[in-house]
């Protein structure tokens, strides 16, 4: 039996685009020979479809594109994704289901059981969880145990579940397990999505066939990274990730597989790759082409530039040079040089004379007060006004340049920088945003070295360098990553070794910073906790702050 | 046996704040002869703590405070809320739990079973339904039966639950059932809640005990209207709304009512109230106190003063006046003529020194280009850099003025009259704002006639009205309603009688501005469907776009 595993980018929502995308990969697979093609979590509707889920008229739309695709199912089997209708007057409306497509209609279904509900997934928002028998499906005699994605997770010493789908499936034979799958990418699940696989694989003695979807979703990244592993754990085939790809396993080498054919994992190199494509996608599903961003000399603008001339062509993003009172000379050279190499358009425009007026419409409300934080914001806001005039007035779209370290303090002027359509670096740690310019600069120097060398400023007043507000970034870094990313107190931290006082200061800046990263642009995920829809905190209390 | 509902303001996070309004009132409870004190849901850590509950810090300062609440049960038994650690391996990590206090010592414990998680619940996101089997908990020769808020909310013919817990407790013949809460508030929640408490009482002819939070927790706002029921379904005690309350009542006198004493409601006086308790408490609780507004003369903005007086105190809010070229002279006069009868600050600033700069400054880029929507934009951003910088230099928060009409298709700037750190009337319809304007005035007049009877004008080019790019507000609220709150589809509405290519442009400027609203302030919740946390839309998406 030839089994093809088809990894496809969908649109939320876009039933033409999606059922178009799904009926070529049934051609196509059905020219290659293939009997089973199997397609990711949701395709049909794209994942995460969110509240679009509560309206009668899209899932009635996504029952319309199922029944379209089962016609073009002759000669072949198919398995896509989408929601389905609760007969049941009791729990929740919908269920989550893999339909078995045959003969030109439904010929099984199987609903999800355990429904993630924690960071990014609202799944129990949704849907119902299974609680009908389980049922093998019956395929050319062979019996397949369909599973969707998190069906195969609750397999550690802890679950986070009492029912184990995988395992009551398993108690009933079948020859093979199929995943279909909605797995966004952060920099460790590479690794955990291949220990899940592979346990399940051992645990059961079965071969494992996984198809994720690929591509952006706003800010959710899916590296695709389908794959089929035989009943020893071995992955026998792997698909391209963070890009569409279609190939075919043949049942029999994956129950004696000859070699393993595994993609490569770097860190670096995946963070750098999702945020391309996180890029690329956002335009390219809202109808955009090009993109515009403030160029400051600093790394962040440069890096974030570097990124979006990689997705989306040289010719389709403006840097703006918007130097004021403060801005050094060598800020100016730094962000030409970076346009230079890029082969990229760069304006440079002052924001002086804005600057000047605003101090005098504001002399008779501020008198004769000293500067203070307010004159700073000014700069950034004024900046922030000229780009989206010219994003307004161009079509482009504001590219955001916020580091994950600045985000979390609320280093950050609100309508200033922390502006734009998407943020491109808003997941990324400023140590981590050196290691993707070095990753960047591999073959050669584009981002230039001054830029990387020199201590990062705002800019904003005379001699001002982060350091003067902020902990270097080396040990900030450290506190954020075990209080967000592990979520450790301050009694936990403090008894690690860091400073007592360093860590109650930035906690409370981190809590303090809600209301603020409230109203920033979504924000390109990498890790497995960004800010954004999977960290959910009151803005309005009084907890570490 | 007289029980006390204590109806708090708590502050989530502020263990000592909530630890001290909590021992506060069983002082209170125990002088006036009560043997049982209620507090609502979560009361010990305010609700929602949202991922708080995440840190293991958190929830051992949780632990620690419900012991220290215990200590002072002495003479008195009280029922308080708190999460508490799941035992098992299995399933998620925490319960929604009430904690029966006797004795000095936590003596019983009852969980929660349906986890609402839905429109602004997350709360499968945190805890494991309770599985075990119930009980009841004896007190004083009677049983009762504790239930946490949604517990009692299976009622329906068409269950969202497939297990019923009221039910199932009924069936072990307890003497009464009480409820804690933690319900916000919307336009018809007073109905909704009497309807189900109500129906519970009469279903199992049993007393019901009803003590909800109050006050307002960033975006929700939560009214109390605690209050206990005869199990003929009778209010026989009704604590008062938007406002901390302590009351007493006999168990004899609910199971013998002589007379009812409930609340009255009136659709609009709630949402007034709503909506000024939501302000007072968005400032008291960041440890704010003054407000800034930018007043222009229309009716969105005046409503906005005049909640945010009643709120803060006249000599805590600061109206600024910020013309264009473009303004009328009747805006101007408007604006001053409210400030002068709530006795209220403003100032005058002129944006076009402003506007001609950016216009010289942007020259280089922009050319002989025509103006277009991008210095309507730049015209609200230059108020938004005005009002942020007087917010800065004086410690003020911004409030935002925007009505949820022109938040629901995108009519208004981002960074612009988007800005704020609240949003007073985003989850209010331009048509309910004039209702709300005739409910200020409904003493003397508040808001001048002239700001009620003139034509919506964004005021951004020469003779400008709304309704040059909007259909007329009576039209477009009765669509937006439809398909917002209660998520009707195209076909729906057109057949509902709606003109076809209006109602496909209606839902399209909705669909296509989720971005937009992504990046607005909270918005204080009056309705079932507020645009925020409770409704989660895809940004990159095509569907009805």
């Amino acid at each position: 039996m030839k089994i093809a595993l088809a990894q496809n980018n969908y649109i939320i929502g876009d039933f033409d685009h999606n059922v178009g995308r799904i009926c070529d990969s049934i051609e196509k697979s059905k020219r290659s020979g293939a009997g089973l093609v199997v397609f990711a979590e949701l395709s049909v509707c794209g994942y995460p479809p969110r509240d679009f889920l509560e309206f009668g008229d899209f899932i009635s739309r996504c029952g319309k594109a199922v029944d379209a695709i089962a016609k073009s199912c002759h000669g072949i089997t198919a398995i896509v994704g989408a929601p389905s209708v609760n007969p049941s007057l009791k729990g929740k409306p919908l269920y989550n289901t893999a339909f078995f497509l045959a003969d030109g209609k439904v010929a099984a279904r199987a609903h999800k059981t355990l429904l993630p509900n924690y960071d990014v997934f609202d799944e129990y928002r949704y849907f119902e969880p299974n609680r009908l028998p389980y049922q093998l499906t019956g395929y050319l005699g062979y019996n397949i145990a369909m599973t969707i994605c998190e069906d195969l997770w609750n397999i550690s010493d802890d679950p986070l579940y009492v029912r184990d789908p995988a395992e009551e499936l398993a108690a009933l034979h079948p020859d093979l397990i199929i995943n279909i799958a909605a797995s966004p990418f952060h920099y460790n699940q590479y690794r955990d999505r291949r220990d899940i696989l592979k346990r399940n694989a051992t645990k059961y003695a079965l071969p494992v066939v996984y198809v994720n979807q690929v591509g952006g979703q706003t800010e959710l990244l899916f590296d695709g990274d389908s794959m089929a592993l035989s009943p020893g754990g071995e992955v026998v085939l792997n698909l391209e990730r963070f890009r569409e790809d279609l190939q075919i396993v043949e049942l029999k080498a994956l129950l004696n597989p000859v070699s393993q054919h595994e993609q490569e994992n770097q860190t670096i190199a995946g963070i750098h790759d999702a945020l391309v494509m996180g890029i690329r996608d956002y335009f390219h599903k809202m109808g955009f082409s090009r993109a515009i961003l403030g160029l400051s000399g600093g790394i962040d603008s440069a890096v974030t530039l570097a990124l979006a001339v990689k997705a989306l062509g040289k010719e389709n993003v403006l840097s703006l040079l918007l130097p004021s009172r403060y801005s050094s000379g060598h800020s100016i050279e730094d962000a030409r040089k970076i346009c230079e190499t890029l082969g990229s358009a760069c304006e440079v425009i002052s924001i002086e004379e804005a600057f000047r007026t605003f101090e005098s419409t504001l002399r008779p409300l501020f008198g004769d007060l000293p500067a203070d934080v307010t004159e700073e914001n000014i700069q950034a806001r004024i900046r922030a006004v000229i780009l989206m005039a010219a994003a307004n007035k161009y079509g482009y779209i504001l590219l955001n340049t916020s580091n994950k370290s600045e985000a979390a303090v609320g280093y950050g002027t609100l309508y200033g920088d922390m502006c734009g359509g998407i943020s491109v670096l808003g997941d990324v740690y400023k140590t981590q945003i050196y290691d993707l310019a070095a990753f960047i600069n591999r073959e050669r120097e584009v981002i230039p070295e001054n830029t990387i060398l020199k201590p990062p400023s705002a800019e904003l007043r005379p001699g001002q360098k982060d350091s003067d507000s902020l902990p270097g970034y080396e040990i900030l870094d450290r506190i954020l990553v075990e209080y967000i990313e592990h979520r450790k107190g301050p009694d936990e931290l403090i008894r690690a070794g860091f400073d007592p006082s360093l860590v109650r200061r930035v906690l409370r800046m981190v809590n303090m910073n809600e209301w603020k990263r409230h109203q920033t642009p979504p924000i390109l995920r990498i890790s497995p906790k960004a800010f954004g829809t999977g960290r959910r905190m009151p803005i309005v209390a009084r907890y570490l702050s």
